[in-house]
């Protein structure tokens, strides 16, 4: 077993100390979306929704009862907190464009790849809220049981956003933007590229005329075991047991190139976690910068 | 949605006509010991079990009520139906030495990659019975969700495993032994590579002191959100919006140049599948012979 004890790690229960707060947001997107609807039901109030697109602001803003903005400018200085939950490569420059109006209140991203510095350029209080899920604005996931990730420029901050967090989610943690980094790359994987799996496997068994759907109880396990396992103990198959027999003919069936890389390289690193000692993987990832 | 739909395909509830069978188990492993079980505890008769090792016979014979062999030679022909569930590389031999004592019965074997072909030169009535799951010993599973895929040298044969495959699972599908080696082929992709992405998240947070609990809500989420929607249209993160930005940062964090491999190709094929249009894939994975 490889589980670091959750004891050892920091989490905040919230609840208590919560107050109303004025919210604004700039991004409309699939975690906007979530995050605003999961604060408006626990009784914030959300003033305005920014969105590059007309149609995206107003119907995030219909739903939360907020003013739909497409000019960032047009933005008021009336509320408590500013989240921006955007497409990191514009990031910067919203924060930036912002700054300009709104002064000495609570600026806020929810990115989990980008440092909290990127507002020390603009604002005064800030900080972030990493809600690490997958969200789709057609279905609007429970927040009680994400983990949401904080961190912020000072204590007054800092007390303002875990409340706030609080209000939404049951499972609070302060994490610096360092190893939110590394946090941010294991849910890639653990997430994109699982679900990448799941593609690959439905696209073939559409080629061959077999319903998706035959697959779920398999993955739905799979998922599942590892609430009993860990994944290395959870793990089955042709490449843990290095049957090259079965792998030579799988790799038979294949003919488009990426796939096969995919499953060449996957089945050696399963070989690879399966023989080699977690202390010789540690080595190699502890040169990580 | 590429989802074929499911009343396209033949799904036989087989509850009717089961009778009581005596049974006998080549092999003590994973698949064959939750097999067993759930057999057993729909009231069929195990009588023998046999395994390579003393003590893997006698754990299974012991909680089925069964007789442990660890020399096949000892395996009486009492049984109606013989069923060979051990690895690929040794069940033709197994069922060559078995066929020499036992004569006119049912064999099967339980294996999603191996053709039935290879009962033909030693069996009269023979066929396949693969249930779709990952399976451990310690965790015995319930059999009534998973889905089992069948076949039959002959009709009357095909009855009496159908109707075996009924008394455990409520999912019976005949498939040919072509189109199963695609399905387990997709398994080793939604199950195996799925799980291996798992393990790769858990490594990472261990090494930075993070608890790979906070993981499970996002996984979960993951293996449920495609029960909704196609995994396509599920798929978010840096890959499928391609954001070179994230991407490249992600790279910098990965020293290991396995797991870095594995990021770009995972990365990539993403990408792809986001831009191809289906069409041009299948007709890529249509060259498969």
């Amino acid at each position: 077993m490889l589980r670091v004890n959750l004891s050892a790690f920091f989490c905040i229960f919230a609840h208590i100390n919560s107050c109303i707060l004025e919210i604004s947001f700039i991004g409309a997107g699939n975690l906007a979306t979530n995050l605003a609807h999961a604060l408006y039901h626990a009784g914030h109030h959300i003033l305005q929704v920014y969105s590059r697109t007309q149609h995206s602001a107003e119907v995030l803003a219909e739903a939360v009862e907020a003013e739909p903005l497409t000019d960032l400018g047009l933005m008021t200085d009336n509320a408590d907190v500013y989240i921006f939950s955007v497409t990191d490569r514009v990031l910067e420059e919203l924060i930036k464009e912002l700054a300009e109006t709104v002064k000495g209140k609570v600026f806020l991203h929810t990115a989990g790849s980008i440092p909290m510095r990127v507002f020390e350029p603009y604002a005064e209080r800030f900080g972030v809220l990493y809600p690490m899920q997958t969200f789709s604005k057609t279905t609007l996931v429970d927040f009680a049981d994400i983990p949401c990730f904080i961190e912020a420029s000072d204590s007054a901050t800092f007390a303002v956003i875990s409340n706030l967090a609080g209000t939404v989610s049951r499972q609070i943690y302060e994490m610096d933007s360092d190893r939110r980094r590394y946090l941010h790359l294991a849910a890639v994987f653990a997430c994109n590229f699982t679900n990448h799996c799941y593609a690959i496997a439905e696209e073939m068994l559409r080629c061959h005329q077999i319903p998706f759907e035959v697959m779920l109880p398999l993955i739905d396990r799979t998922a599942q075991k590892i609430h009993e396992l860990s994944p290395q103990e959870s793990q089955t198959g042709p490449a843990v047991r290095f049957d090259t027999n079965v792998m030579d003919k799988h790799l038979q069936l294949l003919d488009d190139q990426m796939t096969r890389s995919i499953y060449e390289l996957m089945s050696e690193d399963i070989h690879r976690y399966a023989t080699s000692n977690s202390n010789s993987r540690v080595e190699s990832e502890e040169n990580i910068k």
